[in-house]
């Protein structure tokens, strides 16, 4: 029995969405590395054990905020797959580009949970976000282009465009949060999760009702 | 050819399942990095490295603990996706936020094994347990109330109960072991396993004749 | 649309398959963390870092023992799964535990490898080896016992014995090469090798043709 | 209900591709273990800690250069299995060696980066990679031999033999870049990161209408 080219093609998606999850599986699980345990030497009483764990809040935090960015661009991966089911050598390497700034996130997390007192590392963080998000926006409209998303013209018109603003607008407050580390580091990493918490809680109803 | 929208949906219950089994998976292979092999220079004779390798018994102890953590979780999460058949970006998010709680099991894990003898490690180590608990019954009564499970309204009442009186009952369990770590710690740790022994060896006839 | 008990149990058996994959793939690519790339303070010229690569050998040779095992348990855990089409909690309860042994083959992979003169360690290696067997074997009792395997009964006598048999043969042979430590180490890791290479190499005809 | 041989064959497929995607995305991930972030206590300013992160640039250029040869031999070895669909044990066991110097990369990578001045490191880091070609062309062959591969005879001449020189045309150009090592080797590393983004950048137009 010989496959059709679609058959193929529909099993180079299957692939990249294997290695997607892989890469994500292992990023977000290698994120903990970065939170060491506290050595028990110094620690004499529970009193020592609680301020030596709350001592890493710093680690806590970043950690966070990289969970959930993620989570995030997890979602936003998986989402065009939802509707991409046909694929290309290109698009494979938009994903494995994209899958690079991915692995790449655990060390730009623990350079910002080393440094946290540095705009550097601020920017460092959010130049990884960013990467994230052009890439994604690339991929999205490069498998338009080629017509690999299985949506009706009409629909390209609505979902896509959805997913496209989708990433513009939280690009831009990706960015603006980033800039709030020109008054205070804390501030701008914990505006950034508030943005996060709202794209994971609050679910596009716009876009949602478009999908169906 | 357009997907429809279940095939869309099922599509993602897919995704989710692959990267919660990532993530476990990594988790239960990252646990044994807390096993460090003791170094060299200290031992000359066979005796030396079998006291060494005896010395490791807390840290055998505690993987072992957390591997069985890990397998009962995974096993609950995975059982309930026998049944959820839809998914949305809500019930996507409690997979991923229980996820980050699988995630950080590693560090809890090491955290109880190097300060086995402080009760705040045991504490935080229940929490965890308890907070993947937790997420499990809303991420359950989610599915079931928007309608996401492929069960049969009678089904809803017996297995829908029983997975959720479950969960009551072994988290119930889980704190009373938690609280044995004021007699003692040792005790604790090993009524847990226990409760765990006897969730994984002995299946739940109930459960299973109401799958059926 | 219901799912039918056969349809959820089919997917229990992904659900296995995909863990199983992830744990052995996350295992097979820990072990080369054991393998420290040499500081470079100490090394001057060319030389020098040839005779630091070549001071690595005892550690490439346990990594290669360790993959060959992995690789070996791996083909023989998806073998099984080749034929069994259905699950329940106890037989996915000894894949976990079976799973167990394979998270610390990395650990008794580096305590051979650091301690590759002692007896012990290769005591230890082995035990690992054999608990793995050992649940493999009972694992693939459990499922045909429970008609869980899809053979026609002619087929279990044939099949069904040539796996029992090849678990059987191949632990005796792991458990002489272990005793060979008793005359010198090395030997003893070599014919391990040897023993290894012999499954991977030479398929089993009669397994083969008994599976047609 | 019993399965067919080819039923069975095709599952061993699905297995051997999971387990190919674990392993390179653990590998692709563990990469990054490699790029340690600065310690804290020398960097007092926004400068210190831009020259620190700029310090990191050969750990950069290996973790590309290696991201690169993963996603590479990634596509390589999906790309046969676009085509292959019946697999035995010795296929398997290629593919598992295959995986072995996979897995291995992250472990020549930082000798690479730690030994940047030496030839040495430069061979072995060329070494894993020719091994890999060779594997995979080995493994191609047998597969076309053994009628595994779902093309029609025409097809085996056009799209078989374009994957073969495929293989050896990129093998001949690494060989040649590694070379180059004997003038320069960041020329060498620079040069072999080129030739990877020509094959990730550039489709062969040939390849890809042959397999249509």
């Amino acid at each position: 029995m010989k496959k059709t080219y679609n058959e193929v093609a529909g099993k180079k998606v299957g692939r990249i969405e294997a290695i997607s999850d892989g890469v994500f599986a292992v990023a977000l699980t290698l994120l903990v590395l970065d939170i060491k345990v506290p050595v028990s030497e110094i620690i004499k009483t529970e009193k020592d054990l609680i301020d030596a764990f709350c001592g890493l809040t710093p680690k806590f935090l970043t950690y966070f905020l990289s969970f959930m960015t993620l989570g995030i661009f997890w979602t936003g991966h998986s989402s065009q797959y939802n509707f991409i089911e046909k694929s290309d050598r290109n698009l494979n390497w938009m994903s494995l580009f994209f899958l690079l700034f991915v692995s790449v996130l655990p060390f730009t997390t623990g350079f910002l949970s080393e440094h946290i007192h540095f705009k550097f590392s601020v920017f460092l963080y959010w130049l990884n976000i960013f990467v994230l998000g052009i890439v994604l926006l690339i991929h999205w409209n490069y498998a338009i282009k080629k017509g690999y998303v299985s949506l009706a013209d009409d629909e390209i018109e609505t979902v896509g465009k959805a997913i496209q603003k989708r990433i513009i607008i939280a690009q831009t407050l990706y960015a603006i949060a980033a800039l709030l580390c020109f008054i205070n580091i804390y501030l701008s990493i914990t505006v950034t999760i508030l943005i996060q918490l709202n794209y994971a809680l609050a679910p596009f109803e716009k876009l949602k009702r478009a999908g169906k």
